[in-house]
């Protein structure tokens, strides 16, 4: 059934950080280190700074790293990437067969057998065609994606690991500023922007105090719906009759009907290496606007980098996931797959509890998963039951990180 | 000694919230159950809006609300002002005697003896015109002020409550910032934005993850000393040398030479009720001078509400104290004085132990207290270790506050 594969393995980190990165860099190490007891798996590697750390034979032996397995603990309560990360794009191999034969060349020098690669959209671009590479070479090895991204835009996963923490945060974060916005009478206006180029996820979680406790933000937009400048400050006018405390919730990848961004005004211009656009404006754009429209005290509040490495208020449950599913990468791989990317599905019934599996990676690499319009209400201002529904079991339960001298204490690897 | 008065006890919240003016306002409750169990104290109000809802006659009855006594460790844990706020400027008795006459009429309405005012330096300054009132009418009444402020900039106290919590956000939220920078290897700015307008102490908390763990923010740049963009823009060129990621703190209020504050051109222009003028650019023109200096990746976060009302990051140390000082408010009350502020102070010795005080609110109103020289490092561009000794206790311990579905539970009175 399964086939014997004896080798070393490698993992690594790519993209944007996140809170749970690491926690499942901690499954994938556990799950290596359980084969390596079973003699199925050889030593252990971390290429620093993903692919390009590979590709400089930048290697970290976590064997030894990880001597001490307390180690591991503290590692799951790390934020970002402890190998570092990259932002390389992988090329074509018919465009650049000389970085695939590096690849191979490096594999064989440290009787590479098992590559795991923990990312987002663009890391499983990486996964994809590295596995298409070997399958038609005959240097025998298994790679496996693990998914990874604060955004939950990855298809074929129920969610993504990073999510919940981030979405925790910001529960946590918009409920708090809604107790701050609270304490004064006069009129005001309060914008908190959230991160999510392309897809309302992170925003829908601005939806969960209001949600759960019955005090909430007045509206939330997502980049799901053409944004409508007239019936934002619409629905403020109508907020306004309600209370003097007006909370609202945009996403930072607001454009609208001719795809121009809010914030397109105050963007900085520059692009990453994929050629995404960074975006510095939307709550500002929006803060000018409500401004000049209702002369009250306006304030944006851009959540910034805490939302994806907040970990000392990281979710439990996205947490034990985020192991469990890095541990599972493992067994796919000594079950003898590659090619795919570890999933988290959701069990049918009444409680929340979460299964693993794959799906090749070519069905994920470069797919955007969006917020569903069933999870988004009619007027495009707000949330359904259902998405409450989705999002709810996410966030639930605690961390514990270790602290010393009231700073929590970190796993640093580089 | 001591001489009796009994009657009714107000408490009011002013000024912009924390994370731990609930907590004070729980102490000052409980050293009002506590008297009331002596029948020294009748009953206990809340002023909703501070000296703005006392006019209103907008009272809570807390008594009631806290008839559930375990209700006090929820606000405890609750941030902003439960009671809300005001930034009310109270005028002086001569300028405006119909407002002093409405005071008293009130006070008598409601029998009230004991008045405490948790606030900052404008809260201060109001407790110091009642006071001074006060003690020219025959109305017999003991007004006690109890301090609160992130800002940490109050005379005659070691340091303020609400501000060890700030510290503890700040630091943990600087350290995840310095995880979530390290991870590529291009080289990139990132500019942390800290509240202060007038003193320093929330960015010498920026401080403590260098101190503490030995990885820390490059620079940090005070309001008590003039900015130099030409010295900022070399000490960047020189973390350079030692690494590509380069992650710098600075307040909001600082200013050149020439006074002017160096997020001027990005400034709002708007003025709140005391004629501050709401800063909201330092981070973002800082950012654009070193891009344009390195064309390198530049950040700015700007940590912005969450500094002050993050508690479920409140520091152990600071809760305490600030329940302890409320209670404290109410023993002086007890004692016969009125007109002064109950004070932390630090103990001599070797461990760090706080004790608690009292000094005269006219020596504290209006006055501010700046980072002192011998906190700021020769080059003005970080801390001593002075400072960090100052610092180090006042964010050591964690809160445990209850959660329910994920959230924090807050206490909610109005």
């Amino acid at each position: 059934m399964e086939k014997q594969l004896f080798g070393n393995a490698i993992v690594g980190q790519s993209g944007g950080p996140t809170a749970a990165i690491n926690a499942t860099l901690a499954g994938v190490i556990e799950g290596v280190f359980a084969a390596q007891a079973e003699k199925r798996i050889g030593k252990l590697y971390g290429m620093q700074n993903g692919m390009e750390g590979l590709l400089a034979e930048r290697l970290i032996d976590l064997d030894e790293a990880f001597a001490d397995r307390d180690r591991l603990q503290l590692l799951k309560n790390t934020p970002a990437s402890a190998l570092g990360s990259c932002r390389k794009k992988l090329p074509l191999p018919e465009k650049d067969p000389a970085t695939y034969a590096e690849i191979l060349r490096i594999f064989r020098k440290f009787d590479i057998r098992y590559f795991f690669y923990i990312g987002g959209n663009d890391s499983m671009d990486a996964v994809a065609k590295l596995s298409a590479y070997f399958q038609q070479n005959d240097y025998e090895i298994r790679i496996i994606g693990v998914p990874k991204t604060i955004d939950n835009d990855l298809v074929m996963t129920d969610h993504t690991p990073g999510f919940g923490s981030a979405a925790k945060y910001i529960a946590t974060t918009v409920q708090e500023i809604l107790r701050d916005c609270a304490v004064y009478t006069v009129r005001a206006v309060t914008i908190v922007e959230i991160m999510g180029r392309d897809a309302g996820w992170l925003t829908t979680a601005a939806a969960l105090p209001g949600a759960l406790t019955g005090i909430g933000v007045d509206y939330l937009y997502l980049p799901e719906r053409d944004f409508d400048q007239k019936a934002f400050l619409a629905d403020i006018a109508a907020a306004f009759e309600r209370h003097p405390n007006v909370v609202i919730a945009v996403s930072e990848g607001l454009r609208d009907a001719d795809g121009h961004y809010v914030g397109e005004g105050t963007q900085s211009g520059v692009a990453d290496a994929f050629g995404h656009r960074y975006l510095a404006g939307t709550g500002k754009a929006l803060e000018l606007a409500v401004k000049e429209a209702f002369g009250c005290k306006v304030r944006s509040i851009e959540l910034n980098l805490p939302q994806r490495c907040a970990s000392h208020l990281a979710s439990a449950t996205d947490i034990a996931e985020s192991v469990a599913v890095g541990s599972h990468a493992v067994s796919l791989a000594l079950a003898g797959e590659s090619g795919c990317m570890a999933t988290i599905l959701r069990k049918e019934g009444e409680s929340y509890a979460a299964t693993y599996g794959s799906s090749p990676v070519s069905q994920i690499a470069n797919a955007v998963k969006h917020v569903p319009d069933e999870f988004i209400n009619e007027a495009g201002n707000g949330v359904t039951e259902a998405c409450v529904q989705y999002l709810r079991p996410l966030i639930v339960g605690e961390v514990a990180p270790a602290y010393e001298n009231g700073l929590p204490v970190h796993c640093i690897l580089m």
